[in-house]
């Protein structure tokens, strides 16, 4: 029964090969070269971690098998007893994956499995090691799963009579797969779990670095508002004394939707550049959605022709956008119709599924690419082009996508979902940084009063702090009774931007992602908790609960907004009140906030400090939008803090001073 | 980025090619010939349905689109407005799947959607015609989904405002496809959907037929059970007067389990050949519990030796059984083993799935196939050679299995499930004779007296009726209150029997399945009543209800027990008490049935009779138990009652006269 086919793969078996790729990253490869691979798509240029800590992989990479066979092009990787595996994609649940099979691939509502928004083939041992499956295919990963013969993996034992039998005895290996020539396997080395995941972020370009203005509030109006309705939405913002730093119009900007032509509509938008250039004055940037799909005879679907896929989407045309006449052309299209009028970025929505909207496995695209692969990378793709489109033109843009996948870190994307569960939500943000991307823990409503504060709160102290209110019409005031302690969770989100600017910027240059899940920080499997940076414990009270519990790791902790000591290496219970958010801050250090909270309130640094003295802080610093600071223009500071003045000590980049003002220390909490 | 992968494929394109391979059956192809395909893997011998009816597909072949490109073997055949598509596998919910995405694979707990116990890629149409895909590899098929650029399916409409926006706009078309080289289709002429389903039954060799005894009462006992245990449970019914015709023995009765020894365990079957002896002298047939996984060192892995996959389950050795050797060793091994000794057949478990249990999908297997393909017919390669085991030696079985696949309608077994909900495993009743497989509605235990009787009614109404206590430990008797209702259901099943057997007879002979879902008798699409064989109308009482609407078809229809007249052509509300069945009798028809309902009462004919006389049925006789009917060997009878007298009329068969006695007619009811 061998066929032509399996005949012609099995003659493609040829050694694994090993190669160090960049320093502590290790290349093995077998068969064919199965064209683009996830760093392929992503055109990810490699830089080496800076991490000085020796380091070796946990095992021998002989080890390793491969090879091609029966269609399948396969790696296999040894486990020690114990190991826990953390990662596998954008996960909603649970944090070990070992014991599961994982079938990895681009999907719409991401509860699962298998089918996630972003499905990245990357998993992080505890062990301090990680491990990157560089295929655009779809992958099965078995974690710990699938007994060999060729191995003695354990004795077979008598379910009738033997109490330790075992419904699925450990393989003691994962053994990953796809059907396909061949593929590509990255190993790399830590020594932490975390400097794993930095070697990756580094040898995919880097982590994104948004613009500064990115990282405070977002709100999205609803679908069918005129400019003078989001005119007015946005004044409202101002009126009230709530921040506002991007307005994220939905799909009744566009003269027609699903499918769309990307053009304004000139009836509700009938002078966008006035818009604009308003919303500018106000300071406030304009986010568009999009749904990549054209409509037929508009004038973008006439500049892409013919480079379209075999299936439409809502009976839009699907823009190969591997191909680079097509990319080039959608580049050109929104730089003409958005960017020069002054839009700040994208929302690229339905890029990920389901299976009833997208085009089918089988469908074929211009570049060679199957349906299935396509999708794999779609949102990857469009990843790609925005962000080359931005800073062709010298600047730095933030965005949301609905589906990305490995080797996407440095694109400047927050992942949404249509899923609503506020648990899965948090666990989402910590399996984000195993994912290699980011995650937006956005709000759109609440039943309760209680469920809009909580809901605020955790939104407030993700990578992308947003109001998604293009159904529900809501705005923060929409609850009266807590306006006060919503107000609140954004005011310090707005306080917050310099220490999560300096925290993306480790992101950007070293790897570290701005999310910090426990399994990371110190091995631990809690999905419920998180550090946001180097010094700040999140711990995100759930609708309907009024007590958690908290593991505090290594540190002294202490309540971010009372100053008080709650604990060291110890698990407590907390109740916190519905204005006070479970945020607690590492002691001794000087955490840089800005003073005002709001925009019209200036922009001076205010250190907080807590425990004891005196306190270090890192502070980074550019001009917030352009990418003149990859050619060195910014300062990065080491602050530290007596109990009256604050010091800064330059440590790199070509600006030797911070140009805003230093204010003393506010010295929160004593030890 | 095209691949040599994909340009070795691309090669492979060749036009479709259509050829009538029986009468009313056409095959098209494309690509490379992808063998082992279904049929080829059930070693189907096309037979040619008795359809007298002239037919054709209602629309050109021409308008079918094959091809091969992008690694994926695509075919596209057209649906007309208003089509219905039913089946797509042994599915658990819902009945027309236009406007559904399938991903159809073998597995375990087969509510889903895509991954079933039998993912049998078949469908049938409303229109009167069926199609299947004849393939081996796990299938994607769109019905009615995937708008395509190089057709005019709808046109495109705003969202923002057009209220005819539909997020779904339907394709007109099914599109399938396989990841693989090329693929065979096949399209089944009416002109009724019935008929295209016996032109699929006929074309895979027509359906199964069980001995005689099998289609009497089944009970398994406890895993753990000696032979004491069982000879005394056994002795049960016949002292409480309850049917019995098999008992199953679960994995006790093994050496060793999970995995096994297939040999008798020494502490609990000392005297195999006794035990079995004792058991066929009270008339009663033993069935084995078996999973195929060898416990390696055994006498059968001895015998095996070298042929097995890649991976093992619960570390049991995986026989390749699509090698000739092991299959041949396989059945010499049972045949010694069991069959000399008087088993009369197997349950074979585990062959399905989930995961985490089974071989991952780049297992290798000696013969060639990878792991994928081995999982999608494993079940089906079992089937064929414990069926050829048994025809070899002029016996038939009847069994169990848990996966199955297309082409497999010939082999003797009914698929059962872990999963327990009632109104699904009636969906999966009319849904079975839409995958080509027979299902086990089987009752396990029940929470409630209630529960008890409503599922033995359903389970006793099925292919096969069977209590499986394995893990439960229940008998018929073991909900006092109901023991009386619980032994009225069994003993109708067993009056039954000639009736059952007449119509696995149609089955066997003209393909048209015993279990009848609406789809196929009028184009309904109820999931939750079907007539069981020609005169017999099946509406199951649901646990918890206490009334329910049934949808009576053309005829007039009587209630079985009572013989009232309940209506024709309409929807009645029905509020059975618990000892009634919902059993309805089509009007002039004479149900043959048992005189005696049990073994010890003999088994002459007795005709029930329904409405206006004179009544008219058939009955199907032969040995019961050898495959000498295929050499002629049985007798096929139409059958007249008057009021008081039936006459026979030889219709087929070397027997011209039936062998047992036929009483005059009972007149149930009268119109």
């Amino acid at each position: 029964m061998t066929t032509l086919f399996a005949a012609l793969i099995l003659a493609a078996v040829i050694p694994p090969k090993w190669d160090e790729v960049a320093k502590g990253v290790w290349r093995g490869r077998i068969g064919a070269h199965d064209s683009p691979t996830l760093t392929e798509a992503a055109e990810a240029v490699p830089r080496s971690a800076s991490i000085k800590a020796k380091s070796q992989v946990p095992f021998d990479l002989k080890q390793v098998k491969m090879d091609v066979a029966s269609e399948y092009a396969r790696v296999e990787l040894p486990l020690a007893k114990g190991e826990k595996i953390f990662g596998l994609g954008l996960q909603m649940k649970g944090s070990d994956r070992r014991g599961g099979v994982y079938h990895l691939q681009v999907d719409h509502y991401a509860e699962g499995h298998d089918r996630l928004h972003a499905p990245t083939p990357f998993y992080v041992s505890s062990r301090g090691y990680a491990v990157f499956f560089n295929t655009t295919r779809p992958i099965n990963v078995y974690v710990g799963v699938g007994n060999r013969t060729d191995r003695n993996d354990a004795p077979a034992r008598d379910r009738n009579t033997d109490p330790k039998w075992d419904a699925q005895p450990d393989s003691g290996h994962v053994e990953a797969s796809v059907q396909g020539p061949g593929i590509e396997v990255l190993v790399f080395e830590g020594p932490t779990a975390m400097d794993a995941v930095r070697r990756y972020v580094m040898y995919c370009g880097g982590g994104a670095m948004p613009p500064q203005w990115a990282l405070g509030f977002w709100h999205r109006t609803p679908s069918l508002a005129t400019a003078k309705q989001v005119e007015d939405e946005a004044g409202e913002f101002d009126r009230r004394g709530f921040p506002l730093d991007v307005i994220g119009l939905e799909p009744g900007w566009q003269s027609t939707s699903y499918p769309g032509t990307m053009e304004w509509d000139p009836g509700r938008f009938p002078n966008p550049d006035k818009f604009l250039k308003g919303q500018s004055a106000m300071g406030v940037h304009v986010n568009l959605w999009e749904n990549p799909y054209v409509k037929p005879g508009s004038k973008l679907a006439e500049a892409l022709q013919p480079g379209f896929g075999s299936h439409t989407v809502w009976l839009g045309l699907v823009p190969d956008i591997n191909l680079p006449r097509v990319a080039k052309a959608e580049r050109d299209f929104h730089a003409a119709e958005h960017l020069d009028k002054g839009v700040s970025g994208y929302k690229i929505d339905e890029v990920d599924g389901f299976d009833n909207w997208l085009w089918p496995d089988h469908a074929t695209f211009p570049s060679g690419l199957s349906g299935i692969r396509m999708r794999q990378i779609y949102g990857v793709l469009w990843q790609r082009e925005l962000t080359r489109l931005f800073e062709e033109r010298n600047e730095r843009t933030f965005g949301l996508v609905r589906g990305s996948n490995g080797a996407a870190t440095r694109f400047p994307f927050a992942i949404y979902s249509d899923t609503y569960d506020h648990r899965q939500y948090v666990t989402a943000l910590t399996s984000s940084s195993l994912a290699g991307v980011l995650w937006c823990a956005e709000i759109r409503s609440a039943s309760t009063d209680e469920e809009w504060v909580r809901r605020m709160q955790s939104a407030c102290l993700s990578p992308i702090a947003q109001l998604n209110a293009w159904d529900s019409g809501k705005k923060p005031w929409s609850y009266p009774a807590v306006e006060k302690e919503v107000k609140e969770a954004m005011l310090l989100r707005e306080s917050l931007v310099p220490y999560l600017y300096t925290t993306f910027w480790q992101y950007a240059s070293e790897g570290t992602p701005p999310v910090r899940p426990m399994c990371l920080v110190d091995g631990g499997e809690e999905t419920d908790q998180y550090l946001l940076g180097d010094d700040l414990l999140v711990a995100p009270m759930f609708v309907g609960e009024t007590s958690r519990k908290v593991r505090l790791p290594a540190g002294k902790w202490y309540d971010y907004q009372t100053g008080k000591y709650v604990g060291s290496q110890q698990t407590v219970e907390i109740s916190p009140k519905l204005a006070e958010i479970p945020l607690f801050v590492r002691g001794g250090r000087a955490i840089p906030t800005f003073a005002g909270a709001t925009r019209a309130q200036g922009e001076a640094y205010l250190p907080r400090c807590y425990g004891d003295g005196p306190w270090a802080g890192q502070i980074y610093e550019d001009d917030g939008k352009s990418v003149a600071y990859r050619s060195g223009a910014y300062g990065f500071f080491d602050l530290t803090s007596g109990a009256d003045k604050v010091s800064q000590k330059h440590l790199a980049g070509s600006r030797r001073e911070l140009a805003r003002k230093l204010l003393p220390p506010l010295i929160v909490g004593k030890a």
